[in-house]
């Protein structure tokens, strides 16, 4: 008898041993010991475990990510408006006469420090020239291969390397740990991000909510069916724009929100109000070193790009959002990066 | 030796049953014998074959279905329609002056025949009096309400209960036998069908894609964020707004579509146009008998709801989609009926 029983467990254990693996092992290695890398491992705990008070039914489990900042570096400016104003040129060739208009001008002058100062008010006139008119697999592939050759001047990396590993575990984590559906909610343009965030993320085209510019769908010559971007803004997925995205891409709220600035503020208001377990963090840039620091909140400098008011902060603390710090609580930034011992 | 491995199979025969039970059902048992049911299983068979010609990955497996004449009963009236005349008489109590405009006089009036008579424009002005105006949670209460009540004249069923039966099938079968996640793509409202569309199809809110209006976020007195369902047209999911709300809301081409009129012309048009294999089906309404006969393509009647013209039929023959005979291909239509016999 022994000797079968011996036998049973011996072919079970190969099946089991994969989930003991995965409960002794920590889910978030590039995490610092400390309260936001406890809030997640808390939440997930709480909300996975079946029976208890604050359990959550598989099919509303949805985490909703900020992409710019949040999931990779935004500084010294958005990456989708690097990919606009390099595309500036080829888009002149195609309309000569922007050549002599502003704000094209100046951006085909190569002069930095006018292009540095140019108005968000010129860089959506940019972003609307360069972002529609061609059909969606033609945008589709011009950006895949911009993607292949830009570099981050500072890293000299690939945009798309410049991801946050301690944000990729947590949605790792959040999803196969404990079968969360999880969504990019940017501001962002959802068809640009849509092309690299299978990869880069692992988060299919259909899980990307971002600011989304209308199609026309035509035939070619042959009689083929096409879809073409039109300049024709139907969900600005900013501020109030995220909440009011999330509700017509998704249909539900959120139990997670994850952001770093206060176009992502009615995103986590949105999601802590609803009833039962929430949790709502923001990424704090304090880390000028391996990163950049801005806020202005807790006296960082006031940037540009990604705004966190210290009015913001002053809402995470009252409401019980989690202010990430990534000095502090981020034991490595990317990927790429060998992976240091824990801090003290 | 033999009683090791008669051990072994032993205990690998109950883990392997499921699957083998799986191939002997029938996926489909509502569907007569013919062309339209081989053509699912044929679909299914050669885009899972893993290495075979025509495989799809598993990302990729995108099935998209029309709702109103495709899922469930739209005749004589869109469900939704006969939800908006019924809440006339609850937002006149609201708005008083309603009550001495057209069109809502004739649908207070109460007189059959007139309401019959109203055109299209008439009820698009019902449909924004009623389907806008109230926060995301109480428009979602009510509609909920209403299908617990509100019963079919001819059936004298629940809406919900007067969906078709080798439909659902055919969804359960691509979603769990080959694991492409099924949408819904509707003209019917988006807000309204996510309502019961989780309990009466298996499909998430989030799997729903309808013809949508905008909402707005504000603060309750308490401070509390919501949102409210504005009058602000963002997708008109019908004819060539079908593609292009698939292009906003999945982001990719469907490799199967489902439809039964013109307003899914263009839907099946991008559907099929992809590259590899892809499956285009219509249901043709030519059963007057167990449900309704309508087309006018085949020399069936013309009708106010669910335009299937012979245009349409005709480009289906040429580009390979398949028609679905109600009649000859459906052995029952609806969940509450018995199985009857395979038709000879």
């Amino acid at each position: 008898m022994t000797k079968i029983l011996a036998l049973f467990l011996a072919l079970l254990l190969p099946l089991a041993s994969p989930a003991l693996a995965q409960n002794t092992r920590d889910p978030l290695p590039s995490w610092n010991d400390g309260p936001a890398k406890q809030a997640i491992l808390d939440f997930v705990a709480k909300t996975t475990k079946e029976g208890g008070p604050d359990f959550v039914p598989y099919d509303e489990r949805i985490a909703v990510f900020d992409q710019d900042g949040t999931l990779w570096v935004e500084h010294p400016m958005y990456t989708q408006v690097i990919y606009c104003l390099d595309r500036v040129s080829v888009v002149a060739k195609e309309k000569p006469d922007l050549k002599e208009k502003e704000p094209f001008k100046t951006v085909l002058s190569g002069n930095r420090e006018a292009i540095e100062k140019l108005s968000w008010d010129d860089l959506d006139k940019i972003l609307s020239a360069t972002l529609s008119g061609m059909p969606v697999d033609q945008f589709q592939d011009e950006v895949k291969k911009w993607l292949k050759t830009a570099k981050h001047p500072r890293w000299d990396k690939a945009y798309t390397e410049l991801v946050y590993q301690p944000m990729l575990e947590a949605m790792a984590y959040l999803r196969m740990g404990a079968e969360y559906k999880t969504y990019i909610v940017t501001g962002g343009g959802q068809d640009f991000v849509r092309v690299f965030s299978p990869l880069t993320y692992g988060i299919q085209p259909e899980q990307v909510v971002g600011t989304a510019e209308g199609t026309k769908f035509s035939y070619d010559k042959s009689g083929r069916p096409f879809l073409t971007k039109e300049p024709k803004l139907l969900l600005n997925d900013n501020f109030a724009g995220k909440p009011e995205g999330i509700h017509m891409m998704i249909g539900r709220r959120p139990y997670a929100a994850f952001g770093n600035s206060t176009g992502d503020q009615q995103m986590l208001e949105y999601t802590t109000a609803g009833k039962g377990p929430r949790l709502g963090m923001l990424v704090l840039h304090d880390d000028a070193k391996r990163e950049y620091a801005y806020g202005p909140a807790q006296g960082l400098p006031d940037t540009k790009v990604g705004t966190f008011t210290q009015a913001l902060y002053d809402e995470a603390k009252q409401k019980g959002w989690i202010v990430i710090s990534m000095k502090d609580d981020w034991r490595r930034l990317f990927p790429f990066e060998p992976l240091p011992p824990q801090n003290p």
